[in-house]
């Protein structure tokens, strides 16, 4: 995407193949600042500690983990354990297990001696199939959104209204973001469209990434606090939901940022289309039941009671909100339901959160 | 309540009845400090910045208002006038009119000069039933906690496990709490009870209020981000949820704190008991439809995109948490329809969220 009239993009390879380079999303929305990872440890620490974050963005990033192992020491035991501890940086986004599959299945049958252009060449085809992916998704998704329009249009003016959980922007993605993919493309289309940005706490992905993205593209949107979206619902204020996701089962239930089943059950309630934008890559058909097998990840009691931004004086400074040493749980995503998803939108099209329409999607693709 | 050794109310009356003194709940859970209201300006100020919140209190401290306004000018004229401009101070809290309606009938048929002592005794009296009604709200909550207890103790050991929203706690009144009073009776008798408490964006008064009250009281608790409580009862870790009220319809719909319609969603869709704690003077007879007619606050939209918390070095940091300029929105309440609602817990006992039960319950009460 463009900010201030330059391309850019949260993660790409340095042209020597030495290294990469991430935004660090931590400092978003008030400090846009490129860092360099030029070992697998780096890449690591990107990840667990959410420099970088968002599923698709998470597996091509993990990719060049890998590939930055290849530039130092390519054999088969030093392949597997990076792999395995990248692997660990993040247990809930599927994709992160995906990316690292596919590096394992073309690096395997190689020499070591071979696997270090190879690899950089698998991390590049990855990066920029989630561009198309999620350039695809967000033309299916158009077709949704210009739907709205129609039906809209019928009974008042307006933009459609369009709510998001957490950021499926380009910044979780390498481009375009998975839900905010149909966004951007109906906006640069001429489509009006309004988004409604939950701030997504306790990270504040919204507030922090999806309402500066938003921002920078110029789509007209509204932050609100997480708590909002019933209300807005209710009111008919919301015209459909779009949010990403982390990962989905055989049969449609989908894990994403903590608050999404929240979001699904008000929309379900008052009528209001409930969309995942879903890459393949997401899909894990190895599971079936969300709830019982989904790992959800708790993290550090700390994002809750803590939070950084930026004072009157410019600096960042991180605040306390509660009484000292209070006690709090973290968890980062929850799962909702096949039974409240209006659809899945893909690379390939919308298709139901239904495990037999999900298992032919995926018929002969894998 | 008792706070380090003493008691303490976040409202009382001055033994020379020229002022009133309240906590100053925007610095909570930071600094405990109180203020001293001598006018009915400062009381309309110290309502409308929510120095003092939450419905049972705003009514109470309205009272003294009028009482403080006796102080200078008890003429028909000047009552109205007071009376008219502190009713605008929040628009949905009924509370407020209700105690203001009183102080109204009391004082309308006597002479100006008989209204400065009356006044003071009416307002004493309102603050004094309030304790009353919420400990009485306590018992009858008591025994939906002991019938959950009793319910648990079949499949698991471990306390009762409460969920609430926002701070329906003694802060929120003269004393012990709606919501919490049957947690605090609960904690008294030994019961063994767990509060996960919302943090309640955009505010947090979760995390400043109902956090504080807990740990002051030594009631086990954790908190949690607003979006995490859907995840909390689909994973069975919620026994019920018990909230606070702003105002209730003659048919049930509940109104309160913004977000409380997301976590009655969540109970009914997970079979978790949703309990309402509320006086009745939080029952507003008068309308059916709470969507359609409970006027909803609009606050500020900086309420949202700012927030203010304890910095490494002590200070009060006010920080922004968005883009500069982000457009917020920022609904305070919302109405959670009365199918939704298990119970209202009253201070007359339990009663179903429908209207010929609530008829039934205030006939002859008025």
């Amino acid at each position: 995407m463009i900010v201030a009239g330059q391309a850019l993009r949260p993660l790409r390879a340095m042209p020597g193949r030495d290294a990469v380079e991430v935004i660090d999303q931590r400092l978003l929305p008030h400090r846009l600042q490129m860092e360099r990872l030029a070992t697998p440890q780096a890449v690591f620490t990107a990840i667990r500690d959410m420099w970088v974050r968002g599923a698709p963005l998470i597996g091509a990033t993990a990719a060049y983990g890998v590939a930055l192992q290849c530039n130092t020491d390519a054999s088969d035991a030093a392949l597997a354990a990076s792999t395995a501890w990248l692997r660990s940086s993040r247990p809930t986004a599927v994709n992160l297990m995906w990316a690292l599959d596919r590096m394992a299945r073309v690096l395997g049958p190689l020499q070591p001696q071979q696997r270090r252009a190879v690899a950089w060449d698998a991390a590049d085809a990855i990066a920029e199939e989630d561009v198309l992916v999620n350039a695809a998704i967000g033309q299916h998704g158009l077709a949704l959104l210009q739907a709205a329009a129609a039906r809209k249009l019928q009974n008042s003016a307006g933009p459609v209204q369009v709510l998001t959980h957490c950021n499926a922007g380009w910044l979780a993605t390498v481009d375009w973001g998975t839900a905010t993919s149909p966004i951007y493309q109906a906006h640069a289309a001429g489509l009006a469209v309004h988004v409604w940005v939950d701030e997504t706490r306790p990270r504040n992905q919204g507030a922090s990434l999806t309402a500066w993205e938003l921002a920078q593209a110029g789509v007209p949107h509204t932050l609100v606090a997480d708590n909002a979206g019933g209300h807005l619902m209710q009111r008919g204020q919301v015209d459909l939901c779009i949010v990403g996701c982390d990962r989905v089962t055989a049969r449609g239930d989908v894990c994403n940022k903590i608050g999404t089943y929240l979001k699904a059950l008000a929309a379900h309630d008052n009528g209001v289309p409930f969309y995942v934008a879903m890459p393949t890559s997401t899909l894990d058909l190895g599971l079936s039941d969300g709830l019982a097998e989904i790992p959800i990840e708790e993290r550090s009691a700390r994002e809750v009671t803590h939070l950084q931004g930026l004072a009157a004086d410019g600096a960042l400074v991180e605040v306390c909100l509660a009484p000292e040493g209070t006690a709090a749980a973290n968890p980062a995503f929850d799962v909702t339901p096949a039974r409240l998803v209006s659809g899945l939108i893909t690379e390939h099209g919308v298709v139901p959160a239904q495990e037999a329409a999900l298992r032919q999607l995926m018929k002969g693709r894998a």
